[in-house]
Formats: structure tokens, C-alpha cells, sequence
């Protein structure tokens, strides 16, 4: 019997006298008793708000990023102990990667974006400054920063690891404290990956805290700095989402909710194709991972009229082969439902909608089990036909949570994308499909409607990564009936838990604030060459102004001989000046490149080692003959990076005799540490 | 008498018999009648998503910037037929500077942000492709699509004309079709403005509509890709967003709320210094624009306590010298509330704050009207003195709409920001400072509390662009109290009436997609040398592929020579091999991107006219002597421009020959249209 405990303030708090009974699906026995705790609800948001936020915003993204990237790898280590709880929840080991195993991977991922994507410091900058005054002594730049609240992350049932990990890891990283709150039908395995979080010690006091069982009032006492984060059934959301608190505060409330997800065959797949069986693997997938209750799990399939058939016996196929049973046991490819529960309620929506479609295979009850008994929560895989699906309703609006799916006729295109629209919104709609102009087409039509478009064909079969398994580079959630919520999505996942805030001020304000120097800002002058320090020693807004290099006639002549790039407006006077550009003759932009780097460069040996890259380098004004060009260098922004050296961006402007800029762009190098 | 009218699917609907009766506020006087008529909301709602939603989808991003910037300049030429009428509303002409000219000015500057920061399509790209197989034939991209749906604007009485252009430019930008809502006090005004848009013929019939009036019940007929945009009081935001379809359809609706926007003078500001004087002229105008009925006027002045009796006597001194009256008649600095109600409204909260504050100034309604009499709806400038913020609760949360604003004390920085984030959530808050990390210390304290901070100093006083003012380059909408909403902020502000989408596909779906040729997508081999191709001609994925060039120790050694960037990289074979980055001597980069422009150049004159820059330069390979480079340059995008010639920008690849990438960029160039 487990028992699952609450952890809040630092302490484990053992489930209470009246903790709910859990009962596991594969056999109906007693596995759990859960909740029912007395909880301090005020004592843990001040707890988080005091104690974990001001731990957590007191690190850069690239601090949290590591801790989160150090929990990825420890629960790496120690996962074997989740996958042998797995099996009680009714999931095979193969649905219980997506959850363990996917739950790891999103850390990983997101802890590599906030190094790659986010400024190594405590302010994220959130596109260009923008120029806000002819001087250029006022202007604007958005940024992000951690909200001061706490993040109220509730999950579903169905994914008790990873739908834990893929909310805490963006939260964590915005540098937001969250208080996790899973489903309690399967929180058990939620708290023993929860409880090696806690073991670890690698994130600061008050950066999490568990809740299993009811948040009693906890809603009612969220704030303007708080966030709630919500999976689970629309209905549930709804309730959630309507509380007064949450309303009167304007309190974030981002909801992923199940969806009629959608896939479609395009017209151009031919029966037997590679796409074709691409289409009929993805479909039965979908319909039996997880046994069918994944929010992403297709709920339609639409398919052109005349391949019907084709697809209906394709699939039938499939699903026949598909063995069910006790998830533990071995050969069993599906295996129960969450509960008895979620049984009863997928056989009242087939009842539902029995009166739009036809079942096109056996009695979901009836089915050979492997391992198991008549008392587990198991269903057949079923596959349902709507023949007539613009006058039908309840298979664009009815979920059944389960191993269900309805197959419906489409006529053109873009009565596939209406079908798929009638949805309502939702978490991801697929197309299959070998041509790029269905794909457009398809787009245009329904991309408003789904939060996700998943197209596959031929070319991309063997590496695509599958309709139902939300990536955390991409975003996750949907429009309408999905909740209108989005998660993930790289770095746009961790700004649900910021705040952008428009800045505006002098250039000088704007470097202190993002740390990043800009146009206009302080020059700092160096004591040295700034090639000679290291990039503990650089400091943001040291410059080095070099002295001015004539352009001559004969450079430019010689670059292009010696280039090749004989492009006439550096050749020829007279179509020079036929050029709307140019005044005659004028130097090559990469004559003026490579003129500023021999004036800039220090030739000795030092701490900065190479030159990796430019930014954003505009030729701004043409130069002549006889003009010549004198370069500025700054510090611009620097990135610490694993190892011996990390990254120190310049900000470069070449400048003519009258001061006018001829060209600008940021120049990337990597610097030592330490000489 | 002035009788606004209704404008729904392509017709004037007059006011109907139980029209409200609408009392100008500077002498009482009934001036209009408006409302009452009887609307088909659902025929209104049909028309904009059946008539005005495609009719904008079939265009482009830079196409509708087109009809916006066109639509500026029409109203601009008729601005003084608004202005005839602003003094109605109570506002002086240059009240009505912010209102006209600040509403026409907004929809310049989103038609720019349309045409230089969203692509010349149909589809917005939001970040690079996101690379999800090893071998490249699966990636995946974030798009955003215009929501199919209509955006209802409801707007306050403040900003007539303002609030609806501020709201509208970025929803057709975006390729939504408008219903606009005005509040019904100032709503001729509104509808004045409106009445021109629909004169000049220049939006699609169905892009916009007008409710004079009530909506009934429109918002009860919305649905998920339906938005509403509502800019007002928190009370009306609170009953509006708990409308059950808007709720149940997970219906977008951004909230612009009044808040208790705050000033705080840094501690290092001395009385009498440039940045003193810059504070007090803010505080002083925010109390009196408007009559201080600005969602962004300034509530709570938090100043150093040993500065509370400059401050006040400063402000006190200038409050004094407000000229108040008829806002037609010369030498009126400040007019009328909106309204009696308004008027009783703020001596309403008056009183609750004498509770908390005492007075410094002297009795609100005693004050010499300049051409105006005792029936209006004036307001003398009122500065109310908390001595303890710590204590007091109704300063911070509870808002005079009116020229109104209260002066308290802080101890230290920290405590200044806290003061500032009790009022729970707010617009914009402002800061005085000469001291850069004053400005990053309140910034870190408190920008999660703040839709904007606006800091402000002695090097920005002449171009600082004013406390009040939301521009439509930053965003404008802050957290709680400010009603958790966010609009304008260039491109940001337009994305808000689009679905963002994750679509995942081959490179060649992506590339159909967006309309930008992606790496792995197919090459189009062209009839002859790109460089000699028009922009009309040219193909998306029309490919050069160069032969390869030698790098030899010689062009090294000559490179260095000629250009003066002799790093030891270049020179000295032992050092560079203790260099991590390299194997021995290598080639300069910018040697590599001048072969590579002579590898891919055409010489002679053609529709290539310039190469103006370069974005993402990243050099990934060292290239040491002996080696060789080829070049394959492929058109990624284009993007037309006013004018003969339009940017193509490519990207380019330098291969070894290993066939190993050893740098990549993307290069800009300027096409003309026609040979």
C-alpha cells in the first residue's frame, strides 16, 4: 500500500485519517491511499513567495539552467525506480518512456535553451532597443523578468512524471518557486519522482513543494505575481479558471485541455505508399498509446472518400493485431485504462455517440487479455465511422479518453480543414501528405485552429517525431476547445513565467538594466589592448578606437584582383554611377571588413582566441577612393560558457571622415577566462 | 444635437427612440443622442468573419501595412474636423494632441513595424527553424496566422479617437476584421473618426464595423478565434471577462485597466537639479492632462522622505499656476472632466482617501474657471500627502479618475519599489535617476509589478518622451490591477489577434509554409547566374553552386600583409596549434568571405544592384592552408519594397572538401524589380 505524502515548508506531511482510496486498473485492488492531509495552504505560497522565489531570482538563467540540467541527469540515473512503479498505473513500459523517460528529456532540452537562447544574467531581453528619440539619448527595450509569485503547476492523470517535469522545468528556469499538484489517481509515481527531486538537494529551499490530494483554498489566495498551470479536462478548467480570485486579480491561467485532434490524409497519397503507411501507423499509434488517453491522441481521422477502404482495412489490420493486458506482463502492447472510472466513462461516450457513427470494429468489452482479469479497466482498440461528418456533432465535440478514434470521408481539401476546424481548437492536427502545396493549403486554412501542425510524407517518415509527443522546442496547447493555453516551446515556454515590462530610459539605464551595452552608452577605455584581458578582466562598455586607414584606389583594385570579386561598381566609374546606390567607384563591403579587423586586431598571442561570428553587419554608406575609415569596438555583452573560455560579443561601427557610419555589426569571439 | 450612428454590415444604423441622452461637461448642455437602435449582432459578427475576414486573409502583412499607412495620411489631412469637436469631450486642443495626432501617429508607426519587421506574406515567421532529426528531413517552425474570427474593441471615454486606432491598426494588420465599441460618452467623437474610415474606402468591406450603444448580447456569441480587446475600468473588465461563452470558448480577451501608476525620485536627486525639475513637470502634467483622466496617470508620488518638502512645495507651486475652464477658450491649460458623473465619482473617492491622506492643496471645487460656469464638470488639480504608506491601503489600491495624485514618503530604494508594487499590479511606473544602478536596482525590484518603466534623468530630460505616454513601439498593459493584458509593442501588439501555430514538416513543407526557402529544402537550379535574375524572376531555393578555390599559405601570408590583421593565427603555426580552436595556421574569415564573394559574384552590371549586409555569420571550421572552399548561395526571401528594387537575402554556404560546412550566413542584397 503506498502513500503518497504532501511536502510542503521544507517537510513530508504522511496522507490523513480520511485520504482517498486509490484502486489500480489492472487488477481493481487497493494500491494507494492518498490526501486527506491537513496542509498550511497560506503557510506554503508564503513559504515559496519568501523563502524559494528570492532563492531562485537571486541566480541567472544560466545558474538555473545547470540545476535544472544537474536534476535531468540524477533522475537519469536513479529512473529504473519509476519505470517499476510504472506498471500500476496501467501503462506499459513503452507508454511509461514518454512519461519518464520524455519527462528527462524535456529538462535536458530546456535547460540546453535557457545556456543557448537566454542572456547569462537575471534580465531577459526581449528584442532590439528601439530608437525612441532623434538624439538617441531616450530610448525603449522590453525585457523579462521572473514574476514574484508562485507558479501552481496541476496535472493530469496520464502523464504523472513528465507532465510534473515539463511545467517545472520552465518555471524554474523563468526563476519562479511552483507548487506541483498532480491527479491523485496516479500521484503516487508523481511523489517518488517528486521525492528524488527533494533527495537530490540540487534545487534551493522552497523551489518546490508537492500537493497530493486536494489545494483546499489555495486559488482563492493567488495573486497578480502568481501563475496557474493546468492540464487536464475542459471541464475541470472551467471550473478552475472561473474562481473569483483568479478573475479579480487578472491572475495567468494557462490551461492545456484535451482536444478532438485531428489527422488528415491528403489527397496525393496513394494506397500501399510510403505515406500512406506512415498515415496508418501514426493513426493506430495514436489510438493505443497510453490506451488512447493522451490529449494529443487522434479523435478523427479524415480521409478522402475514395480511399475510405483503403484506410478502414489498413486500420483494422493494425488495431486486430494489437495485443492488451497487464502492462507488466510480456507481448502486451496496450495496456489499461487509469481506472475503472475512465472505463466507464469511454463506454458512456460511445453510447454517445453511437447515434453519428458506426463501430467498425467488435464490442470494446470483448477482449483477449494477457495476464489479466475481467476486473482491470481494459477496452479494445475501437475505431468508429461518421460517414457523414458535416451533419454530425458529437465526434467534433465529444472526447471519448480512451482507445477510440472515428474515421470520417472528406471531399476537397478544404473540406478537410473544415472538418478538422469543427474541432473547436485544438492541441495538434496532422497531415500526410508528399505534396508542399497541400501542406500550404492545408495551413492556411486550419493553422488558427490548432496549436500544432504535424506534416509528414514520404520524405520526412523515417525522422518524424510522431502526432501525439508535444516537443519542448515547440509550443503545446491550443485555441478554444485546447484551452487557449500554450506551454513549452523553448525560451516562449519560460516567459509564461515573466513579466515583460517595457523599459524605457537612457542608453546608460538600459546597459545597467540588461547589462548589455548599447549605442550611446558610456565608452569605458581599457588599460590595455582589450584583445590583451581575459574575459573576467573585459568590462561591459570597454572600447578600443583605433586609428583611421585610407581606402585607396589601388586597394580596391587589388582586393578584387586578388578576390576575384570583380563586381562592376567597384571596377567601372561610369556603371558605378548608373547604380542607384553608389556615387562611382566605391571599396568592397569585405575590403572594409577586412581593413577594420587590421585595425582592431592585437597580433600577439592572448586571452581572446577567435573570432566565431557576426551579427546583423550592415554596409550603411558607400566609400570611396581617398575616404578613409576608423573603427570603434565595445563590449557588448559577454556569456560564460563550460570550459576554459566563454563568449565576449563586440558591437563594431566603422566611421568615415564626417563621422558618418559606414557600417555596423556585432562581432562574436571566444575569450579565456584566466591568462 | 449630434446623433452618432451604428455602421454594421455596410450600413449607418441611426440612433433608435430610447437613445441615450449624452451632457457635454463644460456647461451641461444635452449635445447628443446615442444608442438605442436595434443591431442584428449576429449578422454584424457573420459579416465581419464572412465578408471582412477573408477579404483581409487574401492580402499580406505588407499589403495591409499598406491600407494603414495610407489611412493615416487620409485622416491626417482631415485631423481638424476632430478637432472641431474634441472640445465637446472637455478637452483643451492639446488633450486632444494625444487623442488625434496620437492616434494617427500610432497607426504610422505599426504600418512601418508592418513593412520592416513582418515578412511579404501571408504567414508570420516567429524564430528560427528548430532542427528535431539527425538527418534534417524533420524540423520544425513557429508560424502565426491570422485568427478567422472578429476582434471586438471596447474602448473608454478618455481616448475617443486614440483608443480605437490604437486598437484597430495592429487587429488589420494582423488580418482581423473589428467591431469598435466606444463608450458612449465621447462616442460621437469616435464615431466622427470612424465615419472617415469608412469615407475613405480604403479597408476591405467587413474589415471594420461600430456599435454605438450596448452590444447586447455579442459577447455571448464569441468563440475561439473570436477576440475582445477591452480598454477601461477594472469593474467593467471584471464583468465583461466572466461572460460564460467567453469563458467556456477559452474566448482571447486583453484587459487595459486604470491603475495606481506610481512615480518614485531616486534617492541621489537633489531639489533644483536638471533631473529635480524633469520630475516635477511630469508629475505635475500627469495630474492635469487630461484633466487626470489618463489610465496611465500618476496616483502615488513616492519621494525620498528628507525631499518631501521640495517636492511638495515644487509641485504645489506649479499646480497653482494650472489654468482651469472651458477648453475652447484661450489660455486654458486644463478642462473638463468627462462628465458630472465623473466629476462626482472623484470627490466619491476623495473622501475615501481622507481617511489615509490630508491635503495640500486647497478645496477641488473651489477653483476660477477661465469661460466657463458652475454647471461644468471642473475640477480644481488636487495634491492629496500619506505620511505612512506602510500603513495605508486605500492610496495604493483605490483610483480619483481625476486630476488627482497623492505624495508619499520612502525610506530606501527597496522600500520605494515596494511601495510602488503595492498598488498590486500597474501600467507604467516611473523613476527619476542619475544613477544608472539606482535604475537597475528599482528595476529588478520591481519591473514585474509594471507593464512599463519609464526612467528618467538629466541626459534624457530633453527627449524623454513622458510618463504617460504609451507608445506604440513598447507594450502598453501591465499585471492584476492593470487587468494582465498587453497590446501594441510593435509586432507583439499584432500577434495578439493571430494564432501562433508549431508546424513540424520536412524542410520542403516548411519552406511552402513560410515562403522562405530552408537548408534541406530542394535547390532550383535558374536559366542563368542569379545575380543577372530581376526580383521578379527569381525563385525561392534558386541555387549557385561555385567550383572550389584554393586557400594557399600565400593568400594567407598576402591577406594578412595587405589587410593588417596579422592575428598569430594567421602567422605562426606553433602558436596557432596551441590555440583550442585550431590545428595550425588557418585562413582568415574574412578572407573566406572574400573568396567566397569572388567565387559567387557576377561582374557585370545587372538586377543585383547592392549587397547591403549580413545576418548570422558563423565561421564553423578552421580552413588551413592547401584546403579548398566552394560556395552554394540559394534565395531564401524576398521582400518587396517601395520603389525599383526590392531585398533578396540567400544563404550561403562554404563547404570543404570534405564536403564539411566551414561557414554560413545569410546575405542581403537589393534586386531591382525589372531589367
Amino acid at each position: 500500500m503506498l502513500r503518497p505524502a504532501s511536502y510542503g515548508m521544507a517537510k513530508w506531511i504522511e496522507p490523513g485519517a480520511d485520504a482517498r482510496a486509490v484502486h489500480g486498473p489492472v487488477t481493481g485492488a487497493l494500491i494507494a491511499r492518498a490526501g486527506g492531509a491537513p496542509l498550511d495552504v497560506q503557510g506554503m505560497l508564503d513559504w515559496a513567495r519568501t523563502v524559494g522565489g528570492p532563492a531562485l531570482r537571486a541566480m541567472g538563467f544560466h545558474d538555473r539552467a545547470r540545476l535544472i540540467k544537474a536534476l535531468a541527469v540524477y533522475l537519469g540515473a536513479r529512473k529504473e525506480e519509476l519505470y517499476a512503479i510504472n506498471p500500476l498505473t496501467g501503462a506499459t513500459r513503452r507508454d511509461g518512456g514518454i512519461d519518464i523517460d520524455g519527462g528527462i528529456g524535456t529538462m535536458m532540452v530546456i535547460a540546453s535553451k535557457g545556456r543557448r537562447e537566454m542572456p547569462d544574467g537575471q534580465v531577459y531581453v526581449d528584442g532590439p532597443a528601439e530608437g525612441l528619440s532623434r538624439g538617441g539619448t531616450f530610448i525603449g527595450q522590453h525585457i523579462a523578468v521572473p514574476l514574484q509569485g508562485v507558479a501552481v503547476l496541476i496535472n493530469a492523470f496520464n502523464f504523472p512524471v513528465w507532465g510534473m517535469l515539463e511545467k517545472l522545468a520552465p518555471a524554474i528556469l523563468a526563476g519562479m518557486p511552483v507548487i506541483v499538484k498532480p491527479a491523485t489517481q496516479t500521484c503516487y509515481l508523481t511523489e517518488a519522482c517528486f521525492r528524488m527531486i527533494v533527495e537530490s538537494g540540487i534545487l534551493p529551499e522552497g523551489a518546490v513543494q508537492l500537493v497530493i490530494g486536494g489545494t483546499g483554498d489555495m486559488l482563492d489566495r493567488l495573486g497578480a505575481q502568481d501563475v496557474v498551470s493546468f492540464t487536464g479536462s475542459a471541464e475541470t478548467a472551467l471550473h478552475l479558471r472561473t474562481n473569483p480570485a483568479l478573475m479579480r486579480n487578472s491572475v495567468r491561467f494557462h490551461a492545456e485541455q484535451d482536444s478532438l485532434n485531428a489527422t488528415i490524409l491528403g489527397p496525393d497519397v496513394r494506397a500501399g505508399s510510403v505515406a500512406f503507411e506512415a498515415f496508418i501507423k501514426e493513426a493506430a499509434n495514436e489510438i493505443t498509446t497510453k490506451a488512447g488517453q493522451k490529449c494529443t491522441a487522434i479523435r478523427r481521422i479524415i480521409v478522402p472518400q475514395s480511399a475510405m477502404d483503403a484506410v478502414s482495412e489498413a486500420l483494422m489490420a493494425r488495431l486486430a493485431a494489437t495485443t492488451v493486458g497487464d502492462p507488466a506482463a510480456e507481448g502486451v502492447r496496450m495496456g489499461a485504462l487509469a481506472s475503472a472510472a475512465q472505463k466507464a466513462d469511454v463506454l458512456d461516450k460511445l453510447a454517445a455517440l453511437a447515434g453519428e457513427t458506426r463501430r467498425l470494429t467488435g464490442n470494446p468489452e470483448a477482449v483477449d487479455l494477457i495476464g489479466a482479469g475481467p476486473d482491470g479497466a481494459f477496452l479494445a482498440p475501437t475505431l468508429l465511422c461518421c460517414d457523414d461528418p458535416d451533419a454530425a456533432r458529437a465526434v467534433h465535440e465529444l472526447e471519448a479518453f480512451g482507445p477510440v478514434s472515428t474515421l470520417m470521408p472528406y471531399r476537397d481539401t478544404d473540406h478537410a480543414a473544415a472538418l478538422a476546424n469543427r474541432g473547436g481548437g485544438s492541441l495538434v492536427a496532422s497531415l500526410v501528405t508528399d505534396d508542399p502545396q497541400v501542406a500550404r493549403q492545408v495551413t492556411l486554412a486550419s493553422a488558427a485552429w490548432h496549436g500544432r501542425l504535424y506534416i509528414n510524407g514520404a520524405s520526412s517518415a523515417v525522422e518524424a517525431t510522431g502526432h501525439g509527443a508535444p516537443l519542448p522546442h515547440m509550443v503545446h496547447g491550443g485555441p478554444g476547445r485546447a484551452g487557449g493555453g500554450e506551454e513549452l516551446g523553448g525560451v516562449r515556454g519560460v516567459l509564461h513565467y515573466m513579466q515583460r515590462t517595457a523599459v524605457q530610459g537612457s542608453p546608460d539605464v538600459i546597459a545597467a538594466i540588461t547589462g548589455q551595452w548599447q549605442p550611446g552608452a558610456t565608452e569605458i577605455k581599457g588599460p590595455q589592448h582589450p584583445f590583451q584581458r581575459t574575459f573576467n578582466e573585459i568590462e561591459i562598455g570597454e572600447t578600443l578606437h583605433t586609428k583611421p586607414r585610407e581606402v585607396t584606389l589601388e586597394d580596391i583594385a587589388h582586393f578584387a584582383e586578388f578576390t576575384g570579386d570583380t563586381f562592376y561598381a567597384h571596377m567601372d566609374e561610369d556603371a558605378a554611377r548608373a547604380n542607384p546606390f553608389f556615387p562611382g567607384r566605391v571599396a568592397h563591403g569585405y575590403l572594409l571588413l577586412s581593413f577594420a579587423a587590421g585595425l582592431f586586431v592585437q597580433p600577439d598571442p592572448g586571452p581572446v582566441l577567435a573570432n566565431t561570428g557576426l551579427n546583423e553587419l550592415s554596409f550603411q554608406k558607400p566609400v570611396s577612393p581617398g575616404d578613409s575609415i576608423k573603427v570603434r569596438l565595445t563590449c557588448k555583452r559577454k556569456t560564460r560558457r563550460t570550459g576554459s573560455y566563454g563568449e565576449v560579443a563586440w558591437n563594431v561601427t566603422l566611421t568615415n571622415p564626417e563621422g558618418e557610419q559606414v557600417a555596423q555589426y556585432e562581432l562574436l569571439t571566444m575569450v579565456a577566462y584566466t591568462r
